[in-house]
């Protein structure tokens, strides 16, 4: 799916994350994916939910995937964490 | 489902839920159901992807299902909270 569907969830308030949904389905989207890693995860939760209850209310969440990233340090190390993908629906 | 399948995710090192869920598929379960609210969100996925990728192999995750619950406080007062639920699976 296009890259301009799909809401990155940082650091952030979480309506900004919602505002940034919300634009997406009015602008003519009917999958709008969230993602996020770490810690954003809960934040990601929250946007998806307060997006189908209080603005977009035939939304549905279609499909939720969760996998785990590699980040490579410097000198090779890595580092293992945790993200997660909805898939928001109209 | 049964709730001795059900490991709910708090504010302990994330370790220690990991044991909780392995423990629950080496003693005869199928499907184990990770819950979380709120923050404790990221730390259900880093469980869930811990127990796939370094214990238990051939487990995968069955469904997930996010919601949002609504906490009652004194005087009436509501908060909505939002949570999650990982059904992993061998």
């Amino acid at each position: 799916m296009a890259d301009e569907n799909t809401v990155y969830i940082g650091k952030k308030p979480t309506m900004n994350y919602v505002l940034a949904v919300v634009t997406q389905f009015n602008s003519g989207s009917r999958d709008v994916i969230i993602k996020a890693r770490g810690r954003a995860i809960s934040r990601a939760v929250d946007v998806a939910e307060i997006v189908r209850h209080r603005f977009i209310h035939d939304a549905v969440v279609k499909d939720i995937k969760i996998e785990t990233e590699v980040l490579s340090g410097e000198g090779g190390s890595t580092a293992n964490v945790s993200s997660i993908e909805i898939v928001v629906s109209k």
